[in-house]
């Protein structure tokens, strides 16, 4: 049979329909490449030069409330405009563009400037889910959006430009690549079975529970059978809804509790603030049909062998195929082992 | 008409099919995140320690020959390896994996520790492009590799773990994602017109003369339409054929040429040795037809306003679809910019 842990071998992404490759007897190389600063951890509860610090002014001169929970705004510079003029351009079927609109905006998690999710209290993250939950029906109003995406981008060496606990949205006139493969994905699988692909993925993870993290009443944590970052996981909301708009109030305040416990284990790792890109992926909104769309959110994580050494997908993943070293299941274990108090609340 | 250089506006990758997302429009954005380590750039032209140098001993103990100009090896820390048995994995349709079996092989361009391709002889960079064409010969020889991937990893913010000038090749039995993807898209273009899509792409670049930064008997170096990276390039051989096993000498020159040009320009931009991962998409070997595929080389170096300030693919990247800041022609102007002559040799 094949040896998971011993033979180099790819695994298919079920979410996608592409192949991840893993090479578990290269764990052992040696390292000598880049090694990140750590940027300190030891920040102020209130930054004065901080743009998201209650009662500061950003870019535009606008000043911030004095809020005392999460607080969003349109972003200062954002990607994508609201009032942008439908257009096209097609050259010879070769040189092929439109333009897109769309609406970009900044959740601060926390009025502190310290904190990150996982050092908030489970309240507080219930107050920035259920702001999530109020902006996409917000977002979802307007006609000409077609999609809505809810990320983190958490820690410097994962872009975030601010350290202060914040998480960004991006609403759009269509519907982007990762959301297209998902939704091809997702729907052949529910046209052939009458059920959510992720239905029976989660049914099958939680009997073998090799790759389980997280399991309470409305949510399950995975490492995904084909994880291509170190520590991937995937929250899956047992309901199989296809938003964050259908969680009841008893769901969104188990998502906080999950996200409180997954990123507490995360930091635990390695005693550090843990980095990640994250979000949800959930169906198109004015955009018809939404069957076979099961809400999730994948945490990508670069972090490898230590704090300050990271997995780079470069060269042959970039041109070829994401690659992997440590197994799904390996990280499973090392995640499953973590406390789920946080490292830093002990020292104290 | 679209206005590509104020308006957010998408692009389609004619390789992938896929879109990118470009918002002109944000260039005016302060920096206030992760700014890169430059790592000390005055290396001795022999290091004792690095396992690339002529005559030095290797993790496995051997001892590299006195090479004078490029060398190649099997990598010690393998990705893949030739002997892994066949095997496959599913349960219930929904894990799915299957074995690997792959050969790794590291290149170091040249004996001296301290250079980089910009800052070779001609004759030198021509060397190394006579090894890799006897190198995917000679691994298209096993009739169980299917795809070759030709690459290298320029500087430690893009995961290269020795600053020895030095690429690698993985070579495997199956067909990576990207190359399905690009397969895909030129075989249909080419079943249609009988020419292939590259051949078609670039003579309207030529044409069109907006993209163009090197223009030679036998290449092209273009930004894409579709570029994702900040200054990402493509080397596209002006003959339509599969695989570099197909050029000349001539030909072969001509590449080392533009190599050498193209990085000079590259490392003149910001005056710094300028990272990026960089690979050849060729024709999958031993898998029959060929038909569609045109040899080229893509750039992606991350540098995006500076040494130290790059471009993160993160969250909404990751999630959703690749978006960039400055456009393509932006990118390209800079780039045609620029002098022919390394500014390291200048200051000599
Ligand atoms: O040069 P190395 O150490 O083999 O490794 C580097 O290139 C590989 C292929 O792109 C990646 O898988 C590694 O993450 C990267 O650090
Ligand atoms: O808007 P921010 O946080 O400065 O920007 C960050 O997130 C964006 C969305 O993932 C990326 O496009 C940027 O490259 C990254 O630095």
């Amino acid at each position: 049979m094949l040896n998971f842990s011993e033979q180099p071998h790819k695994r298919k992404n079920l979410l996608t329909g592409e192949y991840i490759l893993v090479s578990p007897h290269r764990s052992k190389r040696p390292w000598q490449g880049q090694v990140e600063d750590l940027a300190p951890d030891d920040r102020p509860q209130y930054d004065p030069k901080c743009y998201l610090c209650p009662g500061n002014a950003r870019a535009d001169g606008t000043r911030n409330p004095e809020y005392k929970d999460s607080f969003v705004f349109i972003n200062d510079f954002s990607a994508l405009l609201a009032d942008t003029a439908l257009d096209s351009f097609d050259e010879e079927n070769l040189l092929i563009a439109e333009t897109e609109r769309g609406i970009c905006k900044v959740i601060s998690f926390s009025p502190r400037h310290d904190l990150t999710l996982p050092e908030m209290e489970v309240g507080e993250i219930a107050a920035v889910v259920d702001l999530w939950q109020r902006e996409f029906g917000d977002l979802s109003k307007h006609e000409w959006i077609k999609y809505i995406q809810i990320f983190e981008n958490k820690g410097s060496i994962m872009g975030c430009s601010n350290p202060h606990p914040h998480g960004q949205i991006w609403a759009q006139s269509s519907i982007p690549v990762e959301i297209n493969k998902e939704e091809a994905q997702q729907l052949s699988y529910f046209k052939k079975n009458n059920r959510t692909l992720l239905q029976d993925y989660i049914s099958l993870e939680l009997k073998k529970d090799e790759r389980i993290i997280v399991d309470n009443a409305h949510f399950v944590v995975v490492v995904p059978f084909w994880a291509a970052w170190p520590y991937e996981t995937m929250i899956v909301s047992k309901r199989a809804v296809p938003s964050i708009l259908e969680f009841t109030e008893e769901e969104k305040v188990d998502l906080a509790k999950t996200l409180q416990e997954l990123t507490i284990r995360y930091d635990n790792i390695f005693a550090t603030s843990f980095p990640y890109s994250a979000g949800m992926h959930q169906a198109p909104v004015n955009s018809g049909d939404q069957a076979g769309w099961h809400w999730h959110m994948h945490f990508y994580p670069p972090l490898l062998r230590s704090a300050t050494v990271k997995k780079f997908m470069v060269g042959y993943e970039m041109l070829a195929n994401p690659q992997r070293d440590i197994t799904p299941e390996q990280a499973a274990a090392t995640l499953k082992q973590q406390e789920t108090v946080h490292y830093k609340s002990k020292k104290r």
